[in-house]
């Protein structure tokens, strides 16, 4: 018998209904023959409750002690499943993800997968049973809980595949695959029937929100097939994988685009050997994430270094900043709040010319200015005026003719 | 250094601030220089919420399931105890049921604990750390989820003060002890300082609401002396111990009351032997506890059988009675849910005379009729109606002195 494991996402489970959904659609997945491993998130806004819960004690909950509250959402939601599978007469059982095996660092709030021991899991399969697995957590070698952060119920899903040797995880979620657009942006957006794990990467780190990156490097790394799918309809999904076609199609496959991006630009940097490192390795350390980074080639040894953020960090990153500007000798620091990101993504780019070209006139014909650009082999990237996205998504989407 | 286990109940950590209050008085034990271990109830009424929502699933949770669903509440109640704790500057660190080694059969929803293994909460004690550990919960040897039922978590902190070799198990709740009647119906009661063991498993077996019964047999079992007091002031609670002193006072210690009683009699049941079998046998299966049961003796061969059950059963119990009766050829049966129950307990009764005859005489004087009368070696409980309850309490507590 084959072994299917999906993944149900938040949104999926939200209420009482929901959940005697998503139970049909795991028993008809056993109907056909499969053996069946569901993993859980937690029922819709439970995981911001409880964060608000712990915040309503103190403002520095400790992390261990934050990982153990917020596993519980997701062992709610796996309890509640199992029920409503037994009440449709299918032998289902919950497990936990210590149960599951599901073995991680003690990096609290992003632990990662260190190793998946399936032996319950598989126990449980044999005895004939529907196994529903609390996601996003698992357990220390001291026996504690983590959770493993953002994405983390994807990540639970595609390691239990790997380690169960299944033939493809299926991700189950509110939308109904991956687009060549966002579809709210663009009507006449399609979806794909099936995406490279590289595109997919470069997509869903670029601002497409279907999944999150870590999940689909997993994925990649153990060439694991990844069928993204919607909850809520029949209709066939987005299959990531590794496969040969992917390579030689020469094309761009889809617009990501990312609304959360603010740009700092620390004017009149002194060039010598590391002033790149004396500005962003406090940065680091105050955890704030460096996206895009741009330096100006250098005129009578001092240059403008730009660089963006999410929103959200902004004030903490400009905080960090200005003291350091001060003391390397640099100018002043100027901030813009209102950026956004588009990102062509495709195979091939780097070996065919054009690409680029087509981009750029695409966004000056809307009279779209572009302030800052990054590209890898499969990727495009413009940091742009956030009021211009949609247009340029658009435009863009026109202009690599993805609607035919 | 002495090792003191504290237990809060729900309504003790019902919301932030109060909490943060538990938290203040474990600190305050810590602070006195002793170890603290303490056991934590689910949020106020947080059990009732995650039983409705797996009722809002399904008709019929799987007792497995329901186990693990109900043990995220002592979890989240115990991880933001933690939380509060260390934000006021102790190290404190959370255990699930799992992790503290209360290990139990896989009687779900009513577990017994079969051993102690705290070895972990041994470590963290080692430590300096104060342990808090969700009450209630336990895992079976399957590692498997198990909830102890009824006074589960009072059970817990004994298991452990037991297994730790505490000095006292202290139970906070939300009254101040043990006292002479009910303070709500008699106001001239007064709290008891002591009180043995057999005498609080009398009372809380006749319907004081201080502790379960259980976990009073476990502190018996092993003499460990439980201290009841109330999270909220800082009087001095009921010492229940099993110390000599009690064992020779020859005195009513408290009046216990229960309002939840109905009665049903069996009329015109042929008195043979297997008669008694037939009747309760079949009530027993469907998990109907009958508590009084009163046979008049026989005339003609032909007798009355009178049994009480919880208000709650009394629909049910009828419905399984009916047909038993028809069935030994018994005639009709008759119930009345409007009934109650007073118990005098103290020690050396059958000793001492008296205490039955002044018990009657104080019910006649206010003209309230006894219906059924049980007796133990140290508790004297007469059925009555229960509008005359109330007085019935007060009279006794005059008739007995309890005030002085």
């Amino acid at each position: 018998m084959a072994i299917v494991v999906q993944k149900y996402g938040g949104s999926s489970v939200g209420d009482a209904e929901k959940i005697k959904n998503v139970a049909r659609r795991i028993a008809a997945a056993k109907d056909k023959g499969n053996e069946v491993v569901a993993v859980v998130s937690a029922m819709g806004d439970t995981t911001d409750e409880l964060v608000e819960l712990a915040y309503s004690v103190t403002d520095l909950p400790g992390e261990r002690e934050f990982d153990v509250l917020l596993s519980t959402g997701e062992i709610v939601s796996s309890t509640l499943l199992a029920m409503a599978l037994r009440a449709m007469g299918y032998e289902a059982i919950s497990l936990s993800g210590a149960q599951a095996g599901i073995r991680t660092d003690a990096a609290y709030s992003r632990a990662r997968i260190v190793g998946v021991d399936p032996v319950r899991i598989v126990k449980e399969l044999d005895k004939g049973r529907i196994v529903i697995v609390a996601g996003f957590q698992g357990i220390t070698e001291e026996m504690d809980t983590t959770t493993l952060g953002r994405g983390g119920s994807d990540t639970t899903a595609v390691a239990l595949a790997v380690s169960l040797g299944a033939e493809v995880c299926q991700i189950y979620t509110d939308v109904e695959g991956v687009y060549t657009a966002d579809p709210r942006l663009v009507p006449e957006a399609k979806k794909l029937a099936e995406i490279g794990y590289e595109e997919m990467l470069e997509l869903a780190s670029y601002g497409a929100k279907v999944m999150h990156p870590r999940a689909v490097e997993l994925g990649e790394l153990f060439n694991m097939p990844i069928m993204v799918a919607s909850s809520f309809t029949d209709s066939p999904g987005t299959l990531i994988h590794g496969g040969e076609t992917m390579e030689v199609r020469n094309k761009v496959t889809s617009i990501a685009h990312d609304l959360d991006v603010a740009k700092i630009t620390v004017v009149g940097v002194p060039d010598r050997p590391g002033i790149a490192a004396a500005i962003f390795e406090p940065l680091a350390k105050a955890n704030i994430s460096i996206d895009t980074i741009v330096q100006n080639a250098s005129i009578n040894n001092i240059t403008d270094l730009t660089f963006t953020v999410a929103k959200s960090q902004l004030r903490k990153a400009m905080e960090k900043v200005g003291p350091i500007a001060k003391s390397i000798g640099a100018g002043e620091c100027v901030s813009d709040a209102k950026m956004g990101k588009v990102t062509i993504v495709g195979t091939g780019m780097q070996n065919t010319p054009g690409f680029a070209a087509r981009m750029f006139s695409a966004l000056s014909e809307k009279g779209i200015n572009i302030q800052l650009i990054s590209t890898s082999e499969i990727r495009i990237t413009c940091i742009i005026d956030e009021e211009g996205v949609k247009d340029a998504v658009k435009a863009l989407h026109r202009a690599f003719e993805l609607e035919e």
